[in-house]
C-alpha cells in the first residue's frame, strides 16, 4: 500500500501533507492531505476524519478550513480525503451535485457509477488502513466530521460503524438523503429506486433503523441558503431526540454554507473532538 | 467614490467582504478584500493592511491567511489588495515576476507601464481614502504587514510615510531590490536603469538614507527557497542596526515560502499590531 508525497510543509510546528495512491476501492488515482501535529518521536496520535463536501476536494479545508492550529495545539492528526473518484476515465455528470466532485459517501450499484463510485468502501476501509500505515495515527482514537455532504457522510459513516468513532460533528450536514432533492437526485442515481436500499446511507433513516452515536456536536448558519430544502436540520434534532441521543445543535445567526462559516467554528470542533479522544 | 460589494460572509462574528471599484490611480476596475471584525455600533477600529506577494491577487491571504480570529479578538479591521492592475487593456509580461501579479508596488515611469503600474499612488492615497470613507476605519491607528514582495511593500512604504503607520511587520520579504534578481528585473523594467531612482523602492537604501521605522517585526523561515538570493534577510539586520532601528526577526526553522508559514505566524503578528494600535 504505497503513497506518493505530492508536498510536505511545515505548519503550526508539524507537517501539513498532500499524498496520492493508486485506490483499489475506486479503481483510481486519489489524493487526500494529512496534518500531523508536532509530536514526540514514536508517540500515536488520535485521528480526526474530514470529509468535505459537494464539488470539493482535499484541497478546500485543507487550504480554508483553519484546522492547523488547533490540531497542534490539542495533538491531533487531520486527514482529508477526495470526495469522489476522479480521472478521464471515471464516468461523470454534467451537474455540480452528481458525479465527480458529488460521490456521496456511498458505494454505488447502479451502472455506469458502479465500478469506481465506492466512496463508502474506500472512507470505511481502504483509506484507515493506509493512514494507519503511514503516519503516527492511534487508530483506536479515531473522530469523524464533515461538511454538508461530508456531514452525511460523517454521520452514515459514524452510525454504521458504531464503536469506531469516540467523537462525531458535522457543519451543516445533509441529514436525509430520502427527504431532498440532492440526496433524491444521487442516491436514486447510484443506489436505483428501491428507497429501502438507501436508509443505511440516511442518517434519521439509520437513527430510526436502531444505529446510535455517542453525543454528537452539530454547527448549523441560519443564513444558510441549503437550510431549508436540503439540509433539514430539524429533522436530525427530532430522531435524535426519540432515540434518546444526546445531540448539541447550534444554530449560528447570520453564518451562511462556506468555509467563512466552517472556519468560524472549526477549532470548536477539534476541541470537541480532542475532549473525547484523550487517552484514558 | 463608490465601491461594488462582490461578496459578504460573516466569520468570526465579524463580516468578510470582497468589493471592486474603478480606480483613478492605476485606470482599471480593482478588487480587494476587507474584514470588518464584530465591534460596537459607531466604534472606529484600528486598520491593518496586508500587501501580497507574486502571482497574488486580494484571495490568497483572504482565503489562506488566517488571520480572522485574531482580528476578531483585538478589534482589528483587515485590508488586502491586489497587487498589480488588471484587464484586458493593461500592459502584461510572460513571466511570473513582472507585469500583472507583480506591481511590486512602485509607480513606474517607463513605458509600457506608466499609465496603469502605479500601485504605489494606490496604496499610498487612493486606497486609503476609500477604504476611510466606506469602512468604521480609525486611520490614525493603521499598522501595515505584507509577505515576500508585499513585505517589500510594506516595509518601504512605511519608511517613506514616516508616522502613518504605527506598527509594521513583514512574512519573507524582500529587503532590498537593488541586490537581487527579482528586483533587478522589475524595477529596471517600471523605473528604468537609472539606480539612483530605486532607492525610494528599497528598504535597506531608505534606512541608509535616513528614513526610519518604530520597532518591526520580521518572520523568515530557514527553508524559504527563496532567502538566499532573493530576500536576503540579513541585509536588513544590518541596516536596522547601523540605524538602531529595533528590529525582532525570527528565523523559522523548517519553515518555507507558502501560505501554511504565513498562517502560522498570523495571529502572532495581529497581536503585534493590536498592542501598538490600542486605543491611548
Amino acid at each position: 500500500m504505497g503513497l506518493t508525497t505530492l508536498s510536505e510543509n511545515r505548519s503550526h510546528g508539524g507537517i501539513q501533507g498532500v499524498y496520492d495512491h493508486a485506490s483499489d476501492a475506486v479503481g483510481t488515482t486519489m489524493t487526500f492531505s494529512v496534518y500531523v501535529p508536532p509530536h514526540e518521536d514514536g508517540a500515536k496520535l488520535p485521528v480526526l476524519w474530514y470529509l468535505s463536501g459537494l464539488t470539493c476536494t482535499h484541497a478546500n479545508v485543507t487550504e480554508k478550513g483553519a484546522y492547523r492550529q488547533a490540531c497542534a495545539q490539542h495533538g491531533i492528526i487531520f486527514v482529508a480525503p477526495d470526495t469522489s473518484p476522479r480521472g478521464d476515465d471515471v464516468p461523470d455528470d454534467e451537474a455540480y451535485d452528481f458525479g465527480k466532485g458529488a460521490g456521496f459517501y456511498v458505494d454505488a450499484t447502479q451502472e455506469p457509477w458502479a465500478r469506481n463510485f465506492r466512496m463508502r468502501s474506500y472512507i470505511e476501509n481502504e483509506l484507515p488502513n493506509l493512514v494507519a500505515a503511514n503516519f503516527p495515527a492511534d487508530m483506536a482514537r479515531q473522530g469523524i466530521t464533515g461538511h454538508s455532504m461530508g456531514g452525511h457522510g460523517a454521520l452514515t459513516i459514524a452510525l454504521r460503524n458504531e464503536g469506531r468513532f469516540k467523537s462525531v460533528s458535522a457543519f451543516a450536514p445533509i441529514v436525509s438523503p430520502l427527504n431532498c432533492p440532492w440526496g433524491e437526485k444521487a442516491l436514486g442515481g447510484y443506489i436505483g429506486p428501491d428507497k429501502s436500499a438507501w436508509r443505511e446511507y440516511d442518517t434519521v433513516a439509520l437513527i430510526e433503523d436502531g444505529a446510535r452515536l455517542p453525543d454528537l456536536l452539530v454547527d448549523q448558519g441560519t443564513a444558510d441558503n441549503f437550510l431549508k430544502d436540503q439540509l433539514k436540520t430539524g429533522l436530525l434534532a427530532l430522531a435524535a431526540k426519540k432515540a434518546d441521543i444526546p445531540v448539541t445543535i447550534r444554530m449560528q445567526e447570520g453564518y451562511d454554507h462556506s468555509y467563512y462559516f466552517i472556519e468560524t467554528f472549526m477549532a470548536d470542533h477539534v476541541k470537541w473532538h480532542a475532549e473525547r479522544l484523550r487517552q484514558t
